[in-house]
C-alpha cells in the first residue's frame, strides 16, 4: 500500500515549522509496511489545498493530511477536500453539542464563540474521527472507488493520538492479513570512536549483514549505526535485524554502549546501581551540563549525590581543594588540575565515584599549546585514579556536549572493566 | 515570483530526517519577497523525482531542488531531472579535474573512484553552480522559456552555503529592481507571563499592529510573540515592524525580556556585567541545567563563578549549610530549604547574587501537598532574600528547564528593580 502525505499550513511554506507531523506519519506508517511515496506542504489556501489532495488520491488513492482543522478562518482544509470528492458541507450536531460541553466544562464563558461553531462542520458522506486530545475532530472521506483521506489536526500531540486511535487501525484493515512487507531499523549506539575507524573496524562483517543497509550517523553523543531492513514481513525483519544488531555491537567492543534512543546516562546510573556505587561531578568547562545529563534520568538521585560547577579558579582552590601551584604551573586547563578536582570532589562529597572536566571551549581562550576544543579530565574509583585529555571538535556548545558525554563514557568504561 | 521546493531522499520518505533544508530555503525565500507555494519530498526514485519536478515546472517556472547529487547509486537527481527537460547528460572535465585534485590534496587516496566520476556528468546545457563547501557541485537548469531548476546538495551546511553564493544572487536578478513585496518578522521574547494572560494585556493595542499577523508561540522558555509583516516593501515592513514591536514590548512591561533569539541568560550576564556583580548557583532538581544555561554563553566567566549541585540532603546541609531542622519540618522542597541553600552557597562562594532552585521534577516524588512539579526558589542579592514557589506544568525535562528559565528571570527582574 502507497499512501501520500499532504501537511496544510502557511507556517510550513514561510519555513518558521519543521514539519515533524510529516516524519511522525511517515515513521509509523513504514513501521506496519506502508509506503510513503510523497510528502507535500501547502499553505492556508482552498485552491492549493484541493490541488494537492486531488493530485495525490489520483497517484495513490490514499492521503493523510495535518492541520488546517481549527477555528479560525485560516483552518480550509475540511471544505477544500470535500470540494476535491466533489461533496458539500453538512453541520454535525454531535460535534457542535461536545464543542458546547467542552467550552463550558473548562469554563471559558457561557456561550461556544461563532468562530468554533465552524469546527462542527464536516463534509457530507464523511466518517468523524474521535479527538480525545482537543477540540477538533478528524475526519475520513472516502469515494465511491474506496479512495480516502484522512484529515488530522495540526497540533502534534492531538496528531499522534488521533493517528495512532482512529487512523492506524483503518489503515491496518485495508492491508489486510496477507504478508506485508514492511520497513523497520535497529540501532547501535557507540561513542568514543571515529566514525573512519568505526567503518573499518565493521568492515570484515558488512558482507554478513544479509543484505540490511547500514547507515552511519555521527552526532555529538558519538556516532549511530542504523540497520534497515526492507521488503521483510516484520517476524523475519525483527529476528535478522536482532542478529545483526548483536554481530556489529560484538565486532564494536566496548564502543558500543547501547541501542535504540539509550542515554549513556542511564547506562552509567545502571552500573552505578549493580556496583552499588555513588556519584558525584565537579565541571568547569561544561558548567553543569554534565550534571544536567545525570539528574535528566528518572531515579538518579539514588546514585547521584551532587557536585560543585567550579568555573572560576577560586572555586577550584577553595572548594576542591585544587592547588594554587598546581593552577600556575599547569593551568587550569591541565591533567594535573582535573586530577585535583576529581579527588577534591570525591573526598569532600564523600562519594565511589569522582568524574572532574575542565577544558577550553571557546570561542576564545585557546592557545597554541592549548587549543579551543581541548579537554581534560579526571576519574577517580575509591581512590583509584586516572586523567586524559582529549581534543574535542566543533563549536563552544558542541565541544561542551561531547566533553559530558566523554566524561560520561570514562566512568562507563572503568566500570564495566575496560583498561 | 513564486517558488516550488522538492527535497530528495528516502530519508524523508522514511520520516528519519525533518526537512530542515526545505524550511532554510523557505525563510530565506520569504525574506526577499518570494513565495514558496508548495513543497514536496519524494525518495530517491527516478520516475518519482522527474515527475515532481515537471508538475512544479509547470505551476510555478521556477525550482530548487536538495538531495541526490552525491557519489553513490541512490544519488539520482541530475539525470531524472535533465529527463524532465528532454536533456541527456556530458561529462564536465572541468569538475572530474577539480575532483581528483581534491581527492588526492586530502590525502584519501592517488586515484578518484569509479564512483565519484558520476559527480561529474552534468545535464546538457547546464551551468555549474560552484561548492565551496563540499564535494558534489550543484546545476541550475533553463529552458528556452525560462523555466529553471537549481539543484543543490542534500548535506546543510553545503547547501546553505550554495543557495547564499549562487542561487540567490539569480534568483534576486530575475526578481527585477522593481517595488518587491517582503515577508518579514520580527519576534519579542516573554517569560513568566500565560498565554491567555498575554493575550489579554495585548487586546487593546491589537487593532493599533497595521495588519500585521500576531501568532502566540508557547514553548519552556516563555510565550514569544512573533510578528509578520506580509505584502510591504523592506523598507516599510522594517519600520512597521520595528515600531509595532516597541509598542508589544512596552505593553508588556517587564515580561519581555528580549527580541529574536536573545537567551534570557545572555540578558541576565548583561546586567551582572552593568552592575559589576558575580553570580553562583545552587541546584537541586535542575542538577546543573541552570549553570549549563549560564556557561553556555561565550564571556560567562567574567561574572559566573560557580556553584553546588546539592542533589543529595547531605549535600544541602553538608556543603550549603541547609539546617537539618529545616529539611525534617519543612522538606527540602520548600522555600525555606531554598532560602538556605541560595544564602549557603553565596557566602561560601563569595558572590554577590546567588539563586537556589529545589523542586520535584516527577515522573515520582510528588504528594498531594506538593505535586509534580512543584518548584520552591530563592534569591539573595548582597543579603536581601527573596522567595518563590511555583507549580510548573510538563514533563520532567519540561520541568527542570521551565524551573532553570524562571530562575533567570528571578535575577532579572531584581535587577532591573522590579519589586
Amino acid at each position: 500500500m502507497n499512501i501520500e502525505l499532504v501537511t496544510i499550513g502557511d507556517e510550513l511554506l514561510l519555513g518558521f515549522t519543521l514539519d515533524s507531523n510529516g516524519a511522525h506519519l511517515a515513521r509509523e506508517l513504514a513501521a506496519i509496511g506502508v509506503a510513503v511515496v510523497r510528502r507535500t506542504s501547502v499553505g492556508d489556501e482552498a485552491e492549493a489545498i484541493t490541488a494537492a489532495v486531488r493530485e495525490a488520491l489520483e497517484r495513490t488513492g490514499a492521503v493523510i493530511t495535518t492541520g488546517g482543522l481549527g477555528p479560525t478562518s485560516d483552518d480550509l482544509t475540511k471544505p477544500s477536500i470535500a470540494a476535491a470528492f466533489g461533496r458539500g458541507m453538512r453541520l454535525d450536531t454531535d460535534i457542535l453539542e461536545a464543542l458546547r460541553a467542552r467550552w463550558i466544562a473548562r469554563g471559558w464563558g457561557k456561550t461556544l464563540p461563532k468562530a468554533n461553531e465552524q469546527q462542527a462542520l464536516v463534509p457530507e458522506g464523511a466518517t468523524i474521527l474521535t479527538n480525545r486530545h482537543g477540540s477538533a475532530p478528524g475526519i475520513w472521506l472516502e469515494d465511491e472507488r474506496s479512495r480516502w483521506v484522512a484529515m488530522l489536526p495540526g497540533v502534534p500531540r492531538e496528531m499522534r493520538g488521533m493517528f495512532a486511535e482512529e487512523v492506524l487501525p483503518k489503515v491496518r484493515e485495508r492491508l489486510g492479513s496477507g504478508p506485508t512487507s514492511v520497513v523497520v531499523s535497529r540501532t547501535v549506539r557507540t561513542t568514543g570512536i571515529a566514525e573512519s575507524l568505526l567503518a573499518d573496524t565493521l568492515k570484515p562483517i558488512e558482507s554478513h549483514l544479509a543484505g540490511l543497509s547500514l547507515a552511519f550517523l555521527p552526532g555529538w553523543a558519538g556516532v549511530d549505526l542504523r540497520l534497515t531492513s526492507r521488503g521483510r514481513g516484520t517476524t523475519d525483519a525483527t529476528a535478522i535485524l536482532d542478529a545483526a544488531a548483536a554481530a556489529l555491537t560484538e565486532t564494536i567492543g566496548p564502543f558500543a554502549y547501547g541501542s535504540g534512543n539509550d542515554d549513556l546516562a542511564a547506562v552509567v546510573l545502571a552500573q552505578l546501581s549493580t556496583n552499588g556505587m555513588t556519584l558525584v561531578v565537579a565541571e568547569s568547562c561544561t558548567g553543569g551540563m554534565l550534571g544536567a545529563r545525570v539528574t535528566a534520568i528518572p531515579g538518579s538521585s539514588h546514585f547521584f549525590l551532587g557536585g560543585v560547577i567550579a568555573y572560576a579558579n577560586e572555586v577550584k582552590t577553595t572548594h576542591l581543594g585544587v592547588g594554587d601551584d598546581t593552577l600556575i604551573k599547569f593551568g587550569a586547563v591541565s591533567e594535573e588540575a582535573a586530577r585535583e578536582m576529581a579527588i577534591g570532589v570525591r573526598a569532600r562529597y564523600r562519594a565511589d565515584v569522582a568524574v572532574a572536566i575542565t577544558g577550553v571551549a571557546g570561542p576564545d581562550g585557546g592557545t597554541p599549546e592549548k587549543p579551543v576544543g581541548t579537554v581534560c579530565f579526571a576519574l577517580d574509583v575509591r581512590g583509584a585514579v586516572k586523567t586524559a585529555r582529549r581534543q574535542m571538535i566543533g563549536d563552544r556548545e558542541e565541544v561542551r556536549q561531547r566533553s559530558a558525554q566523554w566524561a560520561l563514557d570514562l566512568v562507563r568504561r572503568r566500570l564495566r572493566g575496560d583498561s
